[in-house]
């Protein structure tokens, strides 16, 4: 069995690295990182000793069973239609794929059957938003059947790759100098907006991730809305979200507003949580026992808590959920789905 | 014409006397900074000169016409109505009076006819949260009227008072000099959670404020629906408010699901929001400009942005909104509510 990792020395590829090692499907496994030619010969840790870094060519490719892609869309559009010629599956992170017919979207605790028909060779694995949002919301519709979902996100800087999180990293450093003006609201006048982001993180909320479109959405916002229809199986379902970054490194937050076809109450939905696979309920407020991102940072569940009846909608439920972007948002859904077809 | 604060040494009560002081309103006014009695004798820059502290006793309020309190809801439970006893208005800015059907609630853009009618001698300004959600909401309500309102808030430290700010500060020194575990989202490890929060709120969200109630929902949640309703008038409008601390210091934001009786569209809404008192709008998404904590911090209005129409309800509109918690969320509506009874 071989497997190929493209974009191994990325923030994701790099965790990718990490789940592979510490799982025990893969013992054994062979397993090749590839990556830009300006990486190659890099030695990236693995087990017990080291593999060096392969420039990304077709030949990478030749008698790979599995190749997991975190590159950006148009890398991913290229290069994993030429691994599937050589005969890999691939597991793409990236949203070049998603929305295709004929690629199955799949997150292993809810819709792991969709792996098992694979027309381009291809498997997508969701964006990391929405990734926080489905775990809960999926175990909540096979009981209870969505009829609605209304979002807010709470996104980390780490989802937008390396580059964002440097640009918040300087940015608390400067803050940390200038304690009077940050004290009373005006980081503004030390900190300016830089590459990454509109406008500076640090101690600030940044109301929009992605490019907007014609309808006053963000390319985030949608891809919420479609990849959750899509993972669920629930064409049409309304989903609407409202994304938003704020200044935390790891661990992408949602707060949800579900309505389904039937009341449901906190306890009702809190006990189905608790049997969800992926899922960790951690809901007792009066012990300050509720999700963080610091709680759920380096960690594979998703965290939900807050559960709670809507006061005027029987039939409606708040949620507040948080997981591991780098982790359950990406690398560990990637490398779950690899084990999916492992297991097949 | 005589007028106490009661509270000046607080940071709502300085902001307070920063904007009687730039108000033509106020020229002539003999205003008297009250506090406890360790800050009495204290000198507080006001105008071109200094008003001393007076220590706070029923002999203050002796010939007030106004008293001003920004002080806990049960310093204000006892000392508003001995105000009222000796002859002064009293208008209050903690929660200890606003639901009180004797006591109107005021923002003066919305609803000023309210504070003409004042049983109780005593005004209540709202909570800080609803403050930025109520601007718009309120505009919109007139022209289209409500039929629910979801919410999910982005809340600053200095919400929480100086206790918040201080916190935040102390946690922004030690996380700047954690590059690595900070980068890694691993901040937990250096930080711990203190006296004003629940978990340590550097580079983390914490998705509680308030006190929880037997319903799941926290005090600060139940107030954002209340508050609303009686200053929009509008008895029975479903409200859900899912309330958030994010690492800010001043300036709280709001992502707010808006339905309404009939059909808005994005554009009918902004020319709506363009006109109405109080608010301003921010909404060129493609060229970054939305409303942001940053932008808000010291100013007056309450920025709106993000406005779109629902994909798939024709009768919701989205929005993200943000005014400054200490101006118009708290001393701003408290002194507008002082210049309504000195017009009439």
């Amino acid at each position: 069995m071989k497997l190929v990792i493209v974009g191994a020395t990325g923030a994701v590829g790099s965790e990718i690295m990490s789940i592979l090692a510490e799982r025990s499907s893969f013992d054994g496994v062979d397993v090749t990182p590839v990556a830009s030619a300006r990486s190659a010969g890099r030695k990236l840790p693995y087990r017990d000793g080291n593999l060096e870094v392969v420039a990304l060519d077709d030949g990478v490719f030749d008698g790979a069973d599995l190749a997991l892609f975190d590159v950006p869309d148009e890398v991913s559009r290229e290069w994993a239609p030429r691994a599937v010629a050589r005969g890999a599956t691939v597991i793409d992170n990236s949203a070049a794929w998603r929305m295709d017919d004929d690629v199955p979207l799949v997150v292993p605790e809810v819709n792991p059957h969709d792996a098992q028909n694979v027309p381009k060779g291809i498997i997508a694995s969701p964006n990391c938003t929405m990734l926080a949002l489905v775990l809960p919301v999926a175990a909540l519709h096979r009981r209870f059947i969505l009829a609605r979902l209304i979002v807010s996100s709470y996104q980390a800087a780490s989802g937008a790759g390396k580059g964002g999180v440097d640009e918040l990293w300087d940015q608390i450093e400067t803050v940390a100098k200038e304690p009077d003006l940050v004290s009373r609201g005006l980081a503004r006048e030390v900190l300016e907006g830089r590459e990454t982001f509109g406008h500076p993180l640090a101690m600030n909320v940044i109301p929009q991730i992605g490019s907007p479109r014609d309808n006053g959405y963000t390319s985030e916002e949608l891809k919420v809305g479609e990849e959750t229809r899509k993972v669920l199986g629930a064409i049409g379902l309304p989903v609407t979200a409202t994304c938003v970054r704020v200044p935390t490194m790891v661990g992408h937050g949602v707060s949800i507003h579900a309505e389904f076809h039937q009341p449901v109450s906190a306890d009702e939905a809190r006990s189905v949580l608790a049997e969800s696979p992926g899922v960790e309920v951690v809901d007792d407020p009066a012990n300050d026992v509720y999700p963080t991102p610091q709680i759920a940072a380096g960690r594979d569940p998703c965290f939900v808590g807050r559960i709670r009846q809507d006061l005027e909608d029987p039939n409606a439920l708040e949620l507040f959920a948080v997981a591991d972007n780098l982790r359950k948002g990406a690398a560990l859904n990637t490398v779950q789905i690899a084990e999916l077809l492992l297991q097949a």
